[in-house]
């Protein structure tokens, strides 16, 4: 806890403000659990290697929506719901028209999101699921077309077919995506989809607690995303990357490595706050990562990567995070590295409208306290007098 | 705490589940100090009443912005800027003509504030100053266009001149404003800008935590506002009226309100959760409300107002909120109640900018936990087995 410049308060010495609300316990969940000693995560009692390896994420959706995996007549019934809800309304596209190309890519997510509520003004505010299904259809559809607006590009309408991940990658680069490109990013959808009580999820919650509407929650979190100390990870990979790459195909990524770490500069996509071993969906993203490079040809970034990742284990000693492989694997399918927030976004869709879902069945205003610290009293003096 | 249905988990076994957070000191604060007790109000330093009395809502601004009142020349340059930054950009004008008119103006009022961000695309990520500037200058533009445009009428441009309860007037009815609606309206923005760590300010603060930036913090905040727990009191409190109003203007108050009581229906707008003697905040608002009736001409509001306060007070003991006598006087001025809680968020965008600029000076992010009450290693059933 750290002194209050502004006010000359010393907070060290109120340890009962609890600065982060770190460790304390606010909810109860079954939405995910974290076990940061043994690298476990799990979603809903199933750990996340099952899933990884046999779902996809609109089978995930269903399960963080219902607290159990779908039937196939449940899961066909998703996904046609998913896939005939992915236009967007003329409101929204004309925005995406209109709003400045500069802008930051999670900032118009943010708006077309909110924009979005106005297309369910008919149902009951009640109807979670079904807004959970509207809004995890038209995310993407909303993230692809900026990308290609603001590039000067026709935006592609949406398939009535495929899954999310086919079908993205198809309005993104307007042309069908490979095999294991789908299969990669869906895999990327699973293991973004949830974990724990992340600050935009806990935002997503404390909307939800005044009884607001999920647009509302969903907003604040996107917003609460975009902070350099949540979302962002990735896009900061890439770009240490991208500096590599700079150096030309004979970059030597052990040595620019080193130095960085000569140098002390922070490299992102190592360590993680919570897991202590292997962060289990790192382990995933890079068999993925590996194939992927195959298919697209990019094997001189996952080479890289790699070289990257030896040298950091044999230096430091720190593995790779989620953040490390998604990256390159987001960039090899043509992703623009500012846009990488807004697939996190588009895969978190799904825990956060679980949590709304769980927050709303169980609810109670959230609202903790602030210790006042200023004067008390002060005469008021006119202005003439200041 | 309430037993969870869904999972069969009993969280009243968990008595470290702090649910809501209540009584968990998360900030300090120089802001405001609430002492339900004594019924004192105080916004950095300054008590309520001197507030009230002797300030306006730019010095209040300036004054939770600043940690300290303004000089004559700083409240002018303040004066000033929020003058000349009231004009929308052509993308929020456009999509205030394209919204569907149905929307709820709260819902309207996050996405259009939520597009402002774009307009401050070249200002550094900490001129919060300057931020906090743009949109509570902008705030009031939105709201008198979406009021007018949504009724068929044209919107009024703002003026560059007078203050933001004169203008606001201004733009919302296409005249010139009273002296009377003026002054009241202006003490209704002092009264409604700052009131400790209700869940909108939280939600502010938990997203600027993430160091994001202040057009998200702000965007959840209004989206948390809007929940029926939090925002909505005053448009309850003006249904409860217009209900009464139907009965003719011979309504009989007294009767209407021992009515509802014998019912044991929720009357709005009386008792506080904080407050246990009266709300200061309803003590200034109630002597406004007198004067701006008799300018106004509507004095049989303002009677049956008072007909239900004394009702309540000889039935049940309990005394009105700021709500009760802000329906009536916002009516009076013409604004629509479903357009009350959006005028809350006009005033209350100062505590919330203020706190922001506060969080980020000494800053962490705000992520509790979650206790997980799921199962664990569920095996992974294939679909055709299920």
């Amino acid at each position: 806890m750290s002194n209050d410049l502004h006010t000359g308060f010393d907070e060290t010495k109120y340890p009962y403000i609890n600065k982060g609300l770190e460790g304390i316990v606010a909810f109860s969940t079954t939405k995910s659990s974290i076990d940061g000693q043994s690298g476990e995560l799990i979603y809903e009692g199933y750990n996340i290697d099952e899933l990884a390896e046999n779902s996809t994420f609109e089978e995930v959706c269903f399960l963080l929506w219902n607290d159990r995996l779908p039937s196939q007549e449940e899961l066909d019934a998703l996904q046609e719901k998913l896939q005939t809800r992915r236009e967007l309304p003329q409101v929204i596209i004309d925005y995406l028209h209109s709003v400045n190309k500069k802008s930051n890519p999670m900032a118009v997510l943010r708006s077309a999101v909110s924009m979005l509520s106005e297309s369910d003004i008919d149902l009951p505010d009640d109807s979670f699921y079904e807004k959970a299904i509207n809004i995890t259809a038209k995310m993407p559809t909303i993230i692809a077309a900026f990308s290609r607006i603001r590039s000067g590009e026709k935006m592609v309408a949406p398939l009535s077919e495929g899954s999310t991940a086919y079908n993205f990658l198809y309005m993104l680069n307007g042309e069908r995506p490979g095999e294991q490109a789908e299969k990669t990013l869906d895999l990327c959808l699973i293991l973004h989809a949830e974990h724990g009580m992340n600050a935009s999820t806990f935002t997503c919650r404390a909307i939800c607690a005044t009884m607001s509407d999920m647009y509302s929650a969903v907003t604040g979190a996107i917003g609460s995303l975009k902070g350099p100390l949540h979302g962002g990870a990735n896009t900061a990979v890439m770009n240490t990357l991208l500096e590599l790459a700079e150096q030309g195909e004979n970059a030597d990524a052990v040595a620019f490595t080193k130095d960085k770490l000569k140098k002390k500069e922070k490299i992102m996509g190592f360590g993680h706050r919570v897991y202590k071993v292997f962060d289990p969906r790192a382990y995933h993203l890079q068999k993925m990562a590996k194939k992927l490079s195959e298919e697209t040809g990019q094997e001189r970034m996952y080479k890289w990567s790699m070289d990257m990742l030896n040298t950091m284990k044999s230096e430091k000693n720190i593995d790779p995070n989620v953040d490390f492989f998604s990256a390159t694997v987001y960039y090899s399918m043509g992703i623009q590295p500012d846009l990488f927030t807004c697939i996190f976004a588009m895969s978190r869709i799904s825990g956060w409208t679980g949590h709304f879902i769980e927050q709303a069945k169980n609810n109670r205003l959230v609202r903790p306290r602030a210790l006042y610290v200023g004067e008390k009293n002060k005469p008021y003096v006119s202005i003439s007098e200041r």
